[in-house]
């Protein structure tokens, strides 16, 4: 995957993309203005503006549009819900080739899929461990050491018929993250064993799992740097502990600042701290009945980054278990090096 | 109601204290505990975990408990909807001797009722009148100047029977926010027309104005400096231009911390920007037919406000009509000297 | 209970009190002028317009106020949930002196609270022994045949803290119904256990359970035919197997007015179906995560029962496992002999 | 539209296909199994399972999936919203030959579209007098008699900008009613214009009408019975006056079984009461912040017609204005005479 059409390596590029609805992919052309060569796009990772729970049809219409509107196949990772000040969106992820003008290190992009999760599989350690190994083979494959992984996104599959969904999605999503955080070494055996069994302490810092209808395995896109490939694209990421912790997030944003970079994207995730509190003080998300608390967590959290980062048109996605500490979660930069 | 029983005058006190439910008022007693009068209390203002739009029954649960714990009458402010990360509390404005240990320019508190204001006066210009000759006399007899005046919360009635109820709910906030700018000058008479007319950038800097069923009238707290009240308390004010606009409160928190100030709440109201863009982004919070608005930016704001000050149990509101611009609003700052 | 002030037997009365908000007891004023003795109602049993989920304070609120407004201590069961169609109501029951111009057989009603339901009962078999044991009382007591029961209404516990709060009232309600059932040889201790393993054929055609956070205990209602008391009232019920199952209710109501009997109120429990159908049909209640199923419930089903009767103000209570058939629900009526 | 490929006139057909999600048109097979000839599809009219209110996606999701489907352009209705019991699903009507062994007074389907609604249009008389317009070209072309119309479908548009889309979607409802209304001589000039002035007494007893973004003109689909077509099904259509106005339902249901029909589809309007009352009963359909009002009438209509039908799969649309009286709404069944 990283040898390009001209012999050198392929980095990444990433170009944002806003939306008008969610199946809007007018503005593929822009990109490609830009210089986005559509044949060589991994990934779409996006958000729309359903809500997010279990009947948003919205995540399938925007993967189905942009699965039609490029001419190769890509892992489609649609988030739903754009709660409070957050724009609706995509993210092009493509590979385009390496530029020497530009220094070492530079973030390449590699995606692949696990084998089908079976539905008894769903949530227990062969999904976890379905995960891990096919983010140690993107990995390998790449030559990124683990700590050069920045964001690591999955896309999960959940079940609609037979119980809760609700408890299925997390479920998917907290083996989806303890299986890449296993695959970096974020976490041992023992500790993927006790997440699993509900420890919510054991976490990934750079997991962003999402779960939805539209798959029956794994998707999963992982981005980092490579010591030797040649680009202007760089990512950074922090772990927030909860939704109020911003000084981690300011201080990559202000690190980012003084590198001469500028800020392409941010990827967050969400969540309703499960103990009812925040920082000793009670919060309504888990007992309101009408809005579903991972609503709530993307407003509030979305609210905070685009405030932070002047931007509201950034990827805040619910449901973050395992991704982070309880009640907190990781959050991603993508930035672009001084010309 | 300036001259208080010592014989001095009286100043401002602010407790704050979190609830456990809408009609929880067990705080009190630590309250009265750490010095608060209960037959000095003068107002409540507080935030309930109803969804703060029409049929929000926690707003009117929780007056009629404070109404019912205190051994005076009280005017009551409760605002409905603790989105996101936003914690229930209730805030106890009373009075309390001033204390010539601290520097004169301290916070005092002044509270008042209008006329009736007959469903067909509402929303109108003689609404909007009664409210601001209301304020000119709680001004007139506490001696505060125009520019000492740093909140002035109104509590103002909406209509159930015939018609949109959410429309009768903004235009109550409307014109009780032009009555407010109308009384301090903040804006002329011809502004006031145009405000009356629809113009959303003619706004107030220091009102919040929340409707609700429980009132027939506009009930009116007013929070400003008095240049000869010894005491400790000050407050501070700015006005956000958009949900993202944060550096005047950073500013205002930072020069809070300068002064050796300790901050004990704050006061901000949210909206949705109505033109359905924020800095040029969509947003997707008036076409969600599932969240009214008014949830969406309260979750947002919160978030942000939350973030920037540690800070959950704070009042933000919302319906931000004529309260900052368009889109934006008010943030009042309360807090205490160093000793 | 039964030995009234003049030496006859007690019978019970029914007055339909329609209220205009969820603290409204002023409809109590009618019912007084009608009859009622206000210092002998046993238990009000009302439905309020709040969601009828975790966060609805309406039914604290309701009860609350029919406490203050009644000279005894009573039990209310007050439901949330007025969707579609459904008016909201209380309904009063109360003990009045038996009238020998009725024939016997007439309607009496007893009522009691069972001990404490610990956290780590609720939903368990103690918690449904605690209810069999009460309600075995409350027949002894009263001397009704346990079929000559119609009606058996409880409020049960849930619990708000540390998981899902929806599965607590759903495990509560359950227990608390096949209790009943036990009580009232519906069934017999195998299918208890099967119940409580989650069985959801095994059934009470006559229980009616709401959970709420404003009681530790279990309060019940009961409703039946004394053969020796003389009164005007008397009950029917039937069992719905679907929510399209009409011809039960449809029969009841033919039987009421060919006795010339005058319907005074109906309680019904509502739910969407568990396996996601309704005669082979897929709804779409359970997957909607905007409103949650038994709003969908009690609106669809508060349509048909209020079509078939002609009246809005019945008792439609949401979630009803065991109570009635998966799917399905029991429906009792409330009915005047003609004078 | 009106003489076949086989020379004799053509007649309608309706076959309904129940759909597992709001894009699935795999039963399309089956109706082509028994007889549907998908190059003579006319309209699809279906029933998809979003919140049928401003951000419902799943309305263009299925248009434009059964566009795809179907080999010739057909007008696409798709009314969002499948609350309570309700079943999703499509209504496929076609064209095929008359059928001598049938009697004559078949049904018979035409469609059209009207000219561009422009944004100053929507609503206002000259959208009705064009939707007024295409149903007289409609009857004329069809050779119906105004007598012998008993379905009118109406897909109109809607604004999503500047000010209050639910309102924009009463108003296009409204006009597209008012315009049926005039086209039939149900209402004469003076009637339409007190119609279009806000009068509910002025109704069609015919038109159902949607609004959707998903087009920019009314689609309408006129259903009626030809006198000299000889074919097997035949409509019936009353009017409700009230959601719980069952008599003339149950009556037309008793006429088909009578005649030997077997009912094939029920198309129906709800809508909450606008006077806040049903029969002097208040519901809270109109001051639930948390369900817009038109999800509540339709869970509570189309519990009350399946369960009259024994059918959820039917068409019930919610937002009834001017079709039928405030509150009520007309009911049309399609049905099959005995072979």
């Amino acid at each position: 995957m990283h040898v390009g059409p001209a012999g050198g390596m392929n980095v990444a590029s990433v170009h944002r993309i806003i939306t008008t609805d969610p199946a809007d992919t007018s503005g593929l052309l822009d990109a490609v203005e830009q210089g986005l060569d559509p044949s060589r796009v991994i990934a779409v990772v996006g958000k729309t503006e359903g809500n997010g729970c279990v009947n948003d049809f919205t995540r399938g219409m925007a993967a189905t549009a942009w699965q039609a509107a490029l001419p190769v196949p890509v892992i489609a990772v649609m988030s739903g819900g754009t709660e409070g000040v957050l724009s609706p969106h995509v993210t092009v992820i493509a590979e385009e080739d390496e530029d020497d003008r530009h220094p070492a290190g530079a973030l390449v992009v590699a995606a692949a899929r696990t084998m089908t999760i079976a539905a008894d599989m769903l949530g227990q350690r062969a999904h976890a461990e379905a995960v891990a190994s096919t983010v140690r083979q993107l990995r390998a494959s790449t030559g990124i050491g683990t700590e050069d992984v920045h964001f690591v996104v999955v896309k999960c599959p959940l079940r609609t018929l037979g119980g809760d969904t609700y408890t299925s999605m997390a479920a998917s999503r907290a083996a989806s993250a303890l299986g890449v955080a296993r695959a970096l070494d974020e976490i041992d055996d023992d500790e993927l064993a006790r997440g699993l069994a509900g420890d919510t302490d054991v976490h990934s810092g750079v997991a962003s799992a999402s779960a939805g209808v539209e798959v029956d395995c794994c998707e999963i896109v992982l981005l980092g740097h490579h010591p030797d490939a040649h680009g202007p694209l760089r990512a950074s990421h922090v772990v927030m502990r909860d939704a109020l912790d911003i000084h981690p997030v300011q201080r990559m944003l202000t690190d980012i600042e003084a590198a001469g970079g500028r800020l392409l994207h941010l990827f967050a995730k969400a969540e309703a701290d499960p103990t009812s509190t925040i920082r000793g003080r009670r919060h309504t998300m888990l007992t309101d009945s009408d809005i579903h608390s991972t609503r709530h967590a993307r407003a509030a959290l979305g609210g905070v980054l685009a405030a932070l980062s002047g931007e509201t048109a950034i990827y805040v996605s619910g449901g973050a278990e395992h991704q982070g500490p309880a009640g907190g979660g990781p959050v991603t930069a993508i930035w672009r090096l001084p010309d």
